[in-house]
C-alpha cells in the first residue's frame, strides 16, 4: 500500500521534493549511445553531456532519485516540465502519460514479487524522451531494462535503427512483461489455496485469501492507469512517435488488457474461493452440530431413565419387578435403535 | 486456466517462440485449392507452394505449432507481420483481430468440454487471410473446421464462389457454433445441481458449483474479447472485406452477443444456486438445532427431578410420601407436556 | 431456460433448420388483406398470392413454424434474406432488427405466466414488413395479436389507412403490453413471499425465491435486448419508415425502458426478501440457541448438585444436617434465580 | 409499489382509460392568467376559455384525473398529442420530456413521505407547455405547487415576467424541493437504525431496514428517469424554451444529481447496516454458544464423576476412604479452576 | 452526513438564505491585492472596494457566510449569477463548476479529520473569478488557502505574475492536497483493523468497520463530483482560462484521479476486512461448538453408564461382580480413548 505521508503539501505545483524511500546510497546513470552502426555505454555519474558527437540516440538511465540536484540538471539539460519533474520524483505516481511539445512523458509502475508471502514489490518507472534521446528513471538499483539493454548492445541489433519513441515502447513492453511471472505467481497460490479449502482449510486460509486480494488490488492499481496511458499512446498523433511504432504499441496495449482481463479473472476465482471457504466452514459447522445433537438425542433421554430408576423412594414397584433391570436394558436398546433410525431417515448418519 | 510460464520474457517483440503444449508430434498442413468450378485438396506437410496454377484461391490449415521454421516460412511466403507470427505461437492470446495492409489477422479460442467434470479444453485457433489466401492455424490435430472443409468440397458449393473474407467468417462461425453444445452441458449441470441442492445437497455441492464458476469464467474470457474482436471484423472498412459477407458478420456478432447474454444469465443463476446451496445449509442447520434444543429442554429439567430424588439425604420428606413415585411421573409427564405445547406454538415441531 | 440442443452446428449460415418444439400440429396462416376503405380476412393454409387485386396493404401471419418448405416459399415470394428465413426458424433468437434493401426484420418474445408456479412461456415473435406487406411468424396457435386484428377488423379503422411499419410497431406494441401481467403476477408472489418472510418462512420459501429470480432472469433476456431493438428502430432511417409512426415507436421504447426499470426494481427487492430470509433464518436459530443455552445454563449445575448429593460416601457431614434437604432447595433456588436475573440483564428474556 | 393492473391492455396507443386511484370527487381545475402586470386566479371547474382576452400568459391547474371528458377538452383545445393525453391519465408513467411541434410534455413523481413507518406516497405530476400557456395535471387535491402559486400571485413578482419554459421550471423545482424533506426523514431513520443496531437490535430491526430499503428503491425509481429528463429539457433546442431559462434548469439538473447522488449513499449506508445487523447477530451467537460451552464444559465432567459415586456396585473403594468426600471436591475445585483458565486463555470469559 | 434540513424550499430559485452552520462570530474578510510587483494584505471586514488603484489583480477571501448581507454586496460588486450567490450560501452543495459570461463559479469541499474516531470535517469551499479577481468563500475560520497565500506573500513570488485562473488552480490543488492527510489517516486505520482482526476482534471491530465504511462514502461524495468539475476545468474553452493554466489543471485532474482510485482501493480493501471479520467470526463459533461437541460427546455416554449402575434395582447381576467397579472402569477408559481418536481422526483435536 502506498503511504502518502512524505507527500509535500502546501508547496508550489513543480516543486522538488523526493516522497519516495531511498533505496541507493548513490544515484547512478548509465549512458547509451547509439546509431545503426555503433554503441557506445558509459557510467556517468554526473555527466549530462553524452561523451561522443555525432547523429546518436542518447539513453540516459538514472537509478535512485534522492538527489534532487541530479534531476533538476537532467530537467533543465533537456527542458523537462516541472510538473513532469515533480512526477519523477513523487513515487506513488499513477501511471501516466503526458504530452510537451519538446517530448512526451510516461510513468509507469514495475512490480515483482520476491517472496509469494511477502507484499508487491511496486518501483516507480518514469521515461521521458525527445527527438534524440530518452531518459529513464528507476527508484532502485536493479534494472528492469536488462533484456533492452542487451539488445541494444548486440551487435547489428535492429533496435538500434529505430527512434527513442520505439526505444521507449520497449521499455514499457519489458515493464509488462515482468507482470506476467506475477500472475504465474498468483495463479499458483489460488490452485493452492482452492486444493487446501477442499482438503483441510484452517484459520490461516482465509488469511492468504485476503492478501492475495491485496496483492490482486495493488496490481489493479498498476495496470488500469497504465492501460489507458498506453492506448492513448497507441492513438498519439505527436511528431515524436513513428507510424509504425503504433502497431507496437497496439500490441503492448492488447498485453496490458490481456493482463487486465487475468487479474479480473483471478478476482472472481478469489470471490469464489473465498464463497467455498465460507461454505465448507458452514458444512463443517454443519458436522459437528450432528455429532453433538445425535449423542445429545441419544444419551439424554436414556440418562434420565437411568436416573429415574436412582431414586430414592420407598414405593417404587418397578424394584421388585424381578428382571426389571434386564426390561429397562431392552427398553434402553429400543430407544437407541429409534434414534439411529430416526437419525437414518434424516441422513444425518 | 493458462500458465504463463512459458511466455518468453526479454525477448525482443516479435521473437518467435511456441508457449503452448505440444499437442501433436508431427504438424500437419492441409491445403485446399478451390474456385467456382474445382476444388483441389492436399495433404502438403512442407509444401507452401500452391499445387496447381490458375485463379484459384487458397486454405492452408495448419495443426500444430511446435515447428517454428515451418511457420516461419509461411510468415516469409505471406509476408505476415513478425507480431502476428508471435501471437501464432503465444497460444495465451486474447481473441483479437489486426488489420494490415496485406490482410486481416484473427485469433478465436475453440472450446469443448469432452467431459462435464474436466475443465474446459482451450484451443487457439488464428486466421490470416488476404486477397485470395487463407491460413488457418489449430494447435491440435482435431479439426474445428471439418464442417466448413465438408462444404467446400460438395460439388457446386456455393461458398467456393466466395473471397477469403467469407472463408474467414465460415471459420469463425464454426467455432461459435461449437460453444452451443458446451453451453447446453453447462445448462445441464446447473438443472442437475439445482436439483439436487433442493432435494440432498452434500459436500461435494459446492464443489460442482465452483467448478462450474470456474468453466463459466474460461468461457467468459473466451467469448468477451471475441465479441469485441467479430464486432470489429463486422465494421472493417478494409478492401479485402466485401459488403455482402458483413451481413454474415452481423449475424455472427448477433451469435456472439447471445452466447455472453446466456453466459451471464447462467452466471446468475449459478450465483443463484450457490446462495440456495447456502440457505439449504442453514435450513438444515436449523432443524438440528431444533432436535437437539428440543430433547433438551425436555429432558434436563426431568433429569433434574430424577437427580433430587436420587439424593441421599437422611430427611427428605417426598420418600415417605405412599405414591411419592407416582406424583413425581405426573409432575413429570406434566412438564413433558407443557414442553411440547411450548414447541408447538413456536411451531418448532 | 432455452435449451440449444436443437441448434443446428456444421451447417451453412442461411440453411432453414427449425430448432424449436412443434407447438401446432399444422400450421396456420391468416391473411388480412386492408386498405383504408375495406378489410378482408381468410384463413389462407397454403395460399401465398392475395386473393384480391388493388391497393391493398397485406398482412399475413403464420403460426406453427415445423413446415420448412411453408416458410422457405414465403422467403421467396417476398425476397427474404436467408440469415432472416434462418433466424424466424431458430426460435431461441436474441430480440433484434435488422434492416435489409426490401424489408425490414424484427424477432421479439411474447411471455406469458399461465400457471405462477410454473416456468414463464417463451414465445418467439418474428415480423417481416416490406412497403405494402408484413408477415408476422408465430410459433403457436394462440394468437398474440388478437388485440391489433379486432382493431383493424374494426369499421373505419384508423390504423388501415397506416402503412406496415405502424402495423409492425402496434404488433410489438401488443407484445410489450402482455409484459405487464406477467409483471404483476411477479410483484404479486413478491408481496406474497414478503409477508410469508415476516410471518412464517418454512423450507420451501427460499425455493420460490429462488423460481422469482429464475423468470425475472428470463424476462431479463428478453427485454433487455427488445428494447436495444426497438430504440434502434425508433431512430431507423429507412424509407419504409414513416416519421409520424417514430413518435409511437418512441412511445414503445418508454414502455420497454419502463418494463425494464421494473425487472431491475424486482430483482433489487428479490435480493433484499433473500436477505430478509437469511436474517430471519438467523434469528429464529439465535432465538433457539437462546432456549437451549437458558435451559442448560440453569439446570445443569443444579443436576450437579443433585448429583452430588446422590452419593455414596460413607462420610458426606451434609447428609446429618436435619434440614440438608432444604437449605439445598433453597441453595438451588438461588441458583435459579440468580440465572434469571443474569439472563433478563442480558436480555436474552 | 406502482400496480399495472388497471393497465389497459389491447387498446389502441393513444386510447384515453384512467390507470390510477380516484383521489378526489370532482376535479378542481385553478386558472392563472398573468402577465407582467396583472394576475387573475379562478376556479374554473369545466371552463376551458380564459376569462380574460390580453396579452397573458395562462396556467392551468386541473387536479384529479378520472373525468376522462374534461382531459380530453383540453387535449383538443391545446391540441395535445393522443400519447401524452395517455400518459396524463396512465399515473404509472415514467418520468420524462417528449417534444412536439406545439409544445413540451413533461411527467415528474411527487414524493410524499407523510407517516416514516408507511410507504411512500407517489403522485404523478404531467406538465404540457406552449408558447403563452402552461398545463398542469395533478392526481389529487393537495397542491404541489402552492409555493409558485404565491409567488405568482405576489405584487410586482418577477416571475410573471418570465415565460411558460420558466414555469414549467419552477413547478418541476417544487417537485424537487419536495424530495428533501423526504431525504431528511430517510436519514433520520438511517441513523435511528445505526443506533439501534449497535445498542440493541431486535427482530423488527431488519424489517425495518427492509422498509427503508423499498423506500430508497422508489425514490430511485422516480428520481433516475427524472434526472435524464432534466438533463434533456436543459440541453434542449426549442423555440419554447429560452436561452435564460437553461441556466436555471441546469441548476435543477444539479439537484437531481445531488438527490440522485444522496440516494445511493443512502443505499450504500443502509447495506453496511445490513452488514451491520448481521454480524451483530452473528456475534451475539457466539457469546449465547460461549456460554453454553463453559457452563457445559465446566459441569459436565463434574456430572460425571459425582455420577461415578453415586453408583451402587459393592466394592468401590473409594467409599472407604474416610475423607474420600472432601478429597473428591478438592479434585472438582481443580477441574473447576482449570476450566476457568482454559476459558480465560482462549479469552472467552 | 448532510442534513438538509434547513434547505430552502417554497423559495425562488436564487433566493439567499444560509442553510449551514454558524461557524464564525462575525465574518472576516481578508483582501490581498498583487502584482508582479507588489503585494497588500488587508483585513477588511466590510470594505469591498480595494484600496489601492492600479493594475492589480485582487483576491478577497470571505471567512464565515451567515452575514448575507454581506454576500450580496460582494454579488453585486461582481455581478455574481443569483444561482452561484444561492450556491455559496447552500453550504451542502454538490462541488460543480459553472460558466458564466463575467466569470468561472466553483464549488469544492474541504475536507479534514481532526480525530480518527470522528466523522470527518466536511466544509464548503467556493470560487468566483474573473477577468483581475478572484472571491473565495470559507464557512469557518480555519484558513484552506494558508500555503497558497504564503506563496503569493513571498518576495519575487512566481504565482504573483499570474492571472486568477491560476490562483483558483493553486486554492483548489491546496484543497485536494489536503485529502492526502485524510487518506493516510483512513489508511493507518485499516491496516489497525486488519492486525485486529487477525488477532483479536471483539464487538467494536464491526463497528469501526462500519465508521469507516461512513468516511469513505463521505470522501467519495466529496471527490466524485470534485473530479468531474475539475476535468471540465481542464477542458474549459473561455476567454478567462489560460492556455498555460491547462496544463496545472490536468495535473491537478490527475491527483483527483489517484484519489477517487486510491479510495476506491480501500473500499474493496474495507470489504476485503468485514468479510476476513466475519470469517474469523464463524471460525471462532466453529471452534467454540467444537469444544462443546467433544467435552458433551466423551462425558454424556460416560456419564450414561455411571447412572445406569447407580440405579436401585434389586437384581443388577452386575454389582456383585468383585472388580466390577474397576472393569467399568476400564469400559469407561476405552470409550474415553476411542472418542479422542475419533476426533483426533476428524481433526477436530
Amino acid at each position: 500500500m502506498p503511504k502518502h505521508e512524505r507527500k509535500k503539501t502546501g508547496l508550489a505545483p513543480g516543486s522538488l521534493v523526493f516522497t519516495g524511500k531511498k533505496h541507493v546510497s548513490e544515484p547512478n546513470v548509465i549512458l547509451l549511445q547509439f546509431n545503426e552502426n555503433d554503441v557506445l555505454e558509459f557510467e556517468a555519474k554526473d555527466k549530462l553531456v553524452p561523451l561522443k558527437e555525432g547523429s546518436y540516440s542518447i539513453w540516459y538511465d538514472i537509478r535512485g532519485l534522492h538527489n534532487i540536484d541530479l534531476i533538476r540538471q537532467f530537467g533543465d539539460q533537456y527542458d523537462i516540465h516541472p510538473l513532469a519533474l515533480e512526477d519523477i520524483l513523487n513515487t506513488q505516481q499513477r501511471p501516466k502519460i503526458d504530452e510537451y511539445d519538446n517530448g512526451i512523458f510516461i510513468t509507469a509502475q514495475a512490480l515483482e514479487l520476491k517472496d509469494p508471502k511477502e507484499d508487491l514489490d511496486v518501483e516507480q518507472i518514469a521515461i521521458f524522451f525527445g527527438k534524440d534521446f530518452l531518459l529513464s528513471f528507476q527508484e532502485k538499483e536493479d534494472d528492469n531494462f536488462a533484456s533492452v539493454r542487451t539488445r541494444l548492445l548486440a551487435p547489428q541489433a535492429r533496435i538500434r535503427r529505430r527512434t527513442p519513441d520505439y526505444l521507449a515502447y520497449a521499455l514499457l513492453d519489458s515493464v509488462v512483461d515482468q507482470y506476467y511471472p506475477v500472475l504465474d505467481q498468483v495463479e499458483e497460490e489460488i490452485d493452492d489455496l482452492e486444493s487446501i479449502i477442499l482438503s483441510d482449510p484452517d484459520n490461516t486460509t482465509k488469511n492468504r485469501i485476503h492478501q492475495l486480494k491485496r496483492k490482486l488490488l495493488t496490481l489493479r492499481k498498476a495496470v488500469v492507469p497504465l492501460r489507458e496511458a498506453v492506448s492513448r499512446f497507441s492513438r498519439l498523433d505527436h511528431s515524436m512517435v513513428k507510424e509504425d511504432t503504433l502497431v507496437f504499441l497496439r500490441d503492448l496495449y492488447d498485453h496490458t488488457v490481456q493482463v487486465m482481463d487475468t487479474i479480473d479473472t483471478y478476482r472472481d476465482l478469489l470471490n469464489g474461493l473465498y464463497d467455498l471457504y465460507l461454505s465448507e466452514i458452514s458444512y463443517r459447522m454443519n458436522i459437528i452440530m450432528k455429532v453433538l445433537t445425535i449423542i445429545s438425542t441419544i444419551f439424554i433421554p436414556l440418562s434420565f431413565l437411568a436416573g429415574i430408576y436412582g431414586m430414592n423412594f420407598k414405593n417404587i414397584p418397578e424394584y421388585n419387578i424381578k428382571y426389571g433391570y434386564f426390561y429397562l436394558w431392552g427398553i434402553m436398546i429400543a430407544i437407541f435403535l429409534a434414534s439411529l433410525y430416526f437419525f437414518r431417515k434424516k441422513k444425518w448418519i
